[in-house]
């Protein structure tokens, strides 16, 4: 049977990580918002990427890096661009309609809702998000815990009104989801095979 | 290892469904509100209870019945009862100290906190909630929809308060919990073979 999980999260609390590490446990597809709007950019990459996940080929072929940056380059997430938007639902329930999969990110629970996803929000406490920012910060990246605190702090933010602006909920509100996990004390890659038995 | 695991809930999301199950698949003791009742009214019990756990006879050996009940005989959970609340506290630290267990509501993530159990939470949608609660309606009990949503609002809104009187924390704040886990859409059964998991 298809599965198709998606993915909120707060930024720092790993659910990028968690997202693609239940990906690889559950041998389906994995989607966040680089990989859709890259695909949103180019067309072709959508089938190849497909492709590559119903041979079985590693699922980390796929040309984006892993990680996070306080930096990004031309971030359609904070447009309020409907056009954007559109086009982005449009390919995320194409996406969805092909194979199982997960996505993290995007509304994609809420462009979803018909086909009745597994919702999961990732969260965690200030200090242990702080904490993973620094330890993933990017060479060049020299923020002060106060700097990084204020970044995640403007980063959901704009997550809670692209949310709220596109499907009328409140962002993180846990009856939106089917399942909140709180990785302030838990490790990810040890959280991940309960939650992949959930689809076994 | 010693685990301690503990269990807020939402009146008539299958919490103690879910304690129960989970206490039994990972073979641990198993308290809630009415059997930490009888432990404060007869001291002996814990003893036979703890020893019955220990010698691996059936969990369900505690002379409790399972099940709920609109109409409970002289329930001190909604009696700000200091008194209460600090013996009641006091047998949940004596339970942890000797055995892994699950226990479920009386503020035990609260109370146990240095003793960093890992804390769930239990939830549904009210529509979820009222059907849970017409199907195990008790014989006798006869409330339409609306009653029924009525008592469970009521009764949450007690545990609100006795959480926020006793922790000075707000009530169901995912941020207090490791995992928040939403009933309306999935079988309690099919979740605790998948949580369970986390503890092996």
């Amino acid at each position: 049977m298809k599965k198709i999980i998606t993915i909120g999260r707060e930024f720092g609390s790993g659910g990028r990580e968690f997202g693609r590490r239940l990906s690889e446990a559950l041998g389906i597809a994995y989607y966040d918002q680089e990989i859709v709007s890259e695909i949103a950019k180019r067309t072709s990459l959508s089938e190849q990427y497909v492709q590559s996940i119903v041979e079985q080929r590693p699922v980390f072929s796929f040309p984006i890096h892993i990680g996070r940056s306080f930096y990004p380059t031309a971030n359609p997430i904070f447009e309020m661009n409907m056009a954007v938007y559109q086009e982005q639902a449009r390919i995320i329930s194409e996406m969805a309609a092909k194979s199982s999969c997960v996505i993290v990110g995007r509304c994609a629970d809420y462009i979803l809702r018909d086909d009745n996803p597994f919702r999961i929000f990732v969260y965690a406490d200030m200090d242990s998000k702080i904490k993973r920012c620094l330890e993933k910060a990017q060479e060049g990246e020299k923020l002060t815990e106060k700097e990084v605190k204020q970044q995640i702090t403007s980063i959901d933010k704009k997550r809670a009104q692209y949310y709220a602006f596109y499907t009328g909920h409140t962002w993180g509100d846990k009856l939106n989801f089917d399942l909140c996990i709180n990785t302030s004390h838990t490790a990810i890659k040890e959280i991940v095979p309960a939650v992949a038995k959930l689809f076994g």
